[in-house]
């Protein structure tokens, strides 16, 4: 099955808004084994869109095309649908229930433009939208299918993985099932990790995975296709398992779940207390701890101890310790974990103290040096890392390290390779 | 003149890659006034890439392609380049010279395959690329343009910026000159603005201004067109001035400059020190101050005051006030920015406190309440807002305001519309 993407929108065409409609679209569809054979985009204007749906169903079996569904005069792309398949609009019972639902929730009047939106072309099977007035379309003609989606991103992904996904896989009308998992790990390196997994055919039979490295650690994509639901699932487990048990400590997720979030949940089932004493990542692991809703429940409190007086002050860090090794130094690191916990009566303390640059190098301090240190009941200890140039993503790794420190110490597991 | 954008690369179609390169080149056009008609991705294959090169070509007066002009085996770019064109390749010296100084920099050996790309298409001008190995293409035949750039986005764009776009410009041979300008917004509601401004036709006299909404304010982006340079600086600088008359409170930056950014330079400017007391933010605003470089020289410390203990012990906010107002109120937001400062001996203290959902409402007090306090060696005093349902936006709406708050109480304007 070849597909071809379209994109609606003259916002999109000049840059104003990202595209991410289309991957998110490419993505999905390549899940699934569809072969994506081009994606486009065009603006708001009738020749250009019956023009590119001409060319896109010419020659692919499926055209997927999102935006111009909205309630105004500039979204045009029903129109352009009745006049390239020669139908004609009808009210859809359904879709006005649904908008009038909408409105209800919110407690306004349903517009009279919002009705419009109920019409729709004859020849359509209505997508609905929970989310939005804009419904999907989904048209089957000459054994091709072509569907319109609105281009709010979340009113159309939500679309995509309840009706056009499950759908979709029903038409390719497969013998197999595709299953498809990813284990998130971090704090070790792409080769290492591939040396970590031994013979990787001998692992997969058959199957497939894909190392997708990122700033914060490297994904493994698993992909299994076998004859059935149960041995799709049992094979994807078995894969899972093997992967575990040769680098299991370096997994702390599976699919798309944050490390804070991880964190936070391991915090609240043990009922412990954090507290944070950030010095170069200035409030970033606190910010991300707390992005995640009831973090109230584990969070206690964090200080930006950026000044050497606030690290003395607020964390009765030793001056002589930092006179003697400086702020950034593995002793340092240890007493503000150690001050965290202390002056705030958490379980557990948590410390970076580190060069982020590009300023700030001294002699045996270059850029990217990070101490991070951990303290609970039973431990006070503090560990070296060495990022790279650039700012903000030493921000970034350095969070992700610490917040991984807590994960590994929690669960009593070493921090190295 | 008619554009056309091109992006060449399996990844993108899969999505495994954001395409920003489309945007950003669409972006660029559009600001010279080139229409974009039409832009494509297409996987990297032979039989996919001629084919658009032929469609866009035909009915358009410019193409611009990025991607597959790497060293390795799947970039195939050039040789579409090459057999499109009826053309050969040629060594090109400059090319080779600027691979070499590259490789030097990092003192590695020059291989075989990068060598390889000084190869040029004989019929194309070469656009030298400084900061990677990918040399772009400049192609004109038949009263038409044809470009290809590298996909690397930070190559792609200081080529776009240093070479392409200028070219373009000398190529439209317009007999005027445009000039542009951002006016960045914030803490006053699109409508608001638009009524300030008054008449806006009287305000352009010609010229176009565009009201471009984010969470963050509102960006005003004025585009002027006139017969010389001279008289396009005049003109620019005299809207601006127009604009800054009516509204010159709500303006905290010209272009791309980060609130952040303005409010750190003022407080190293005036030699005065800032200390952050965040509840509902988590260290966000922090995190914000301290992404800028240099930013120790004025940050003194935050507290994250997540539990009313961090409160009262590291702020020493009055613990019956507490009770009395609850968290999240005036009050305590005030107390909290007199003990950011007077704790830290800092010469400001700002803070915030608030409820930034999904849960944590209680009644009078709804997700979305925020107080913001003030506080510096003449006034100490807080502020209400009301912000939205989404913990994530409104972490950033309450940073930014909190922001604004310092810009303003620095400028001794009001904070209120």
């Amino acid at each position: 099955m070849n597909a071809y993407i379209i994109t609606i929108g003259d916002e999109i065409l000049t840059g104003q808004t990202l595209n991410t409609n289309a991957g998110f679209i490419g993505e999905r569809l390549a899940d699934i084994q569809i072969n994506i054979r081009k994606a486009s985009i065009v603006g708001d204007n009738e020749e250009d869109i019956l023009n590119e749906f001409q060319a896109s169903w010419k020659n692919n079996d499926l055209v997927i095309v999102t935006g111009g569904l909205g309630p105004t005069h500039d979204d045009i792309t029903r129109q352009c649908v009745v006049k390239f398949f020669n139908t004609e609009l009808e009210k859809n019972e359904d879709v006005l229930y649904d908008i009038k639902a909408l409105f209800q929730k919110s407690g306004r009047e349903v517009t009279k433009i919002n009705q419009n939106q109920a019409l729709i072309p004859k020849i359509a099977k209505v997508i609905r939208n929970y989310l939005g007035t804009a419904p999907g379309m989904w048209i089957e003609k000459n054994n091709k299918i072509f569907i319109a989606l609105p281009g709010v991103p979340f009113e159309m992904t939500a679309m995509m993985k309840n009706y056009v996904v499950p759908h979709l896989e029903e038409k390719l009308q497969k013998n197999t099932v595709i299953k498809r998992s990813i284990l998130q790990t971090t704090g070790i390196f792409e080769s290492a990790l591939y040396e970590k997994l031994g013979d990787i055919n001998e692992l997969l039979s058959g199957s497939k995975l894909a190392f997708l490295p990122t700033q914060q650690g490297v994904r493994l994509r698993i992909t299994v296709e076998e004859a059935d639901e149960e041995s799709a699932k049992n094979k994807l487990s078995e894969i899972e398992q093997k992967i575990k048990s040769k680098a299991g400590r370096f997994i702390f997720a599976t699919n798309d779940v944050l490390l804070e979030e991880v964190v936070g949940r391991m915090l609240k089932e043990r009922g412990l207390k954090i507290a944070l004493a950030e010095s170069c990542t200035g409030g970033y692991i606190s910010h991300l701890l707390t992005n995640i809703p009831g973090s109230s429940n584990y969070f206690e409190r964090g200080i930006v101890s950026y000044s050497n007086a606030a690290k003395v002050e607020v964390l009765k860090v030793n001056e002589d310790t930092i006179a003697e090794y400086g702020a950034v130094s593995l002793e340092i690191a240890r007493q503000m974990a150690e001050g965290a916990k202390a002056t705030s009566g958490a379980d557990i303390g948590l410390s970076v103290t580190g060069i982020l640059g590009p300023t700030g190098a001294v002699p045996g301090k270059p850029v990217g040096l990070v101490y991070i240190g951990f303290c609970d009941e039973t431990v006070c200890t503090a560990k070296k890392f060495t990022f790279g140039e650039d700012r903000i993503i030493n921000k970034q790794r350095t969070a992700q390290a610490a917040l991984e420190m807590v994960r590994r110490s929690l669960l009593g597991i070493p921090y190295d390779d």
